[in-house]
């Protein structure tokens, strides 16, 4: 069985679309994807779950309703279940997002940033 | 409710134990735990998880009974549940695990290089 790294430059490369999760990996029932981000986001929560933020390039923001956290390259934040946010990005910003199988990007709100699930990179 | 970012760098100068994992965050019941490798870990499996390796800084190799995978900054791989694996890092290499909760470092088997769980960073 070959082991092959995943690379994180490697797959970015392959898709250039905002705010279109691609997964990379899976870790039992969860999933690592990675994410161009770039502009304003919809509000929204996950109801069911957790969900992990890594900064890989760049700088965004996560606002919540009660105030904000900026995240750079090298920082995380996990936004817990329930907790309506919204993700910002004045310039393009490639992260690393750990949550479950099957979670939606709009998670309650839906609307034309839904992405698809499962498109790997 | 302030919203702190987990800063990658600042929870590592808080520490300098080698293959000592320590917990930055919990997403459900998975943590993420940062860890300073260096040299040859113990073989071992973990029978009911997969585990991910994430590399933030440096290079580290994991050997495989069949192979093994070279890893570099920017580079993640998961371990499949039951998986016999050897972290090595010829030099200090700072690593982001992701596993669940209560996970053991050395899995099966124990000795020397056993860390406790739940120290956080």
């Amino acid at each position: 069985m070959p082991h092959v790294p995943i690379n994180f430059d490697a797959r970015f490369a392959g898709f250039s679309e905002q705010w279109s999760p691609r997964v990379v990996a899976e870790l039992n029932d969860y999933q690592f994807k990675i994410a161009r981000i770039q502009g304003d986001f919809v509000w929204h929560r996950h109801e069911d779950t957790d969900e992990a933020f890594i900064v890989l390039d760049g700088a965004m923001s996560i606002e919540f309703r009660d105030g904000r956290v900026e995240l750079a390259a090298g920082e995380m934040y996990v936004v817990p279940r329930g907790v309506e946010h919204r993700p910002v990005a004045e310039h393009e910003c490639r992260i690393l997002l750990v949550e479950p199988r099957g979670v939606v990007n709009t998670g309650d709100a839906g609307g034309g940033y839904t992405a698809p699930n499962d498109v790997w990179a």
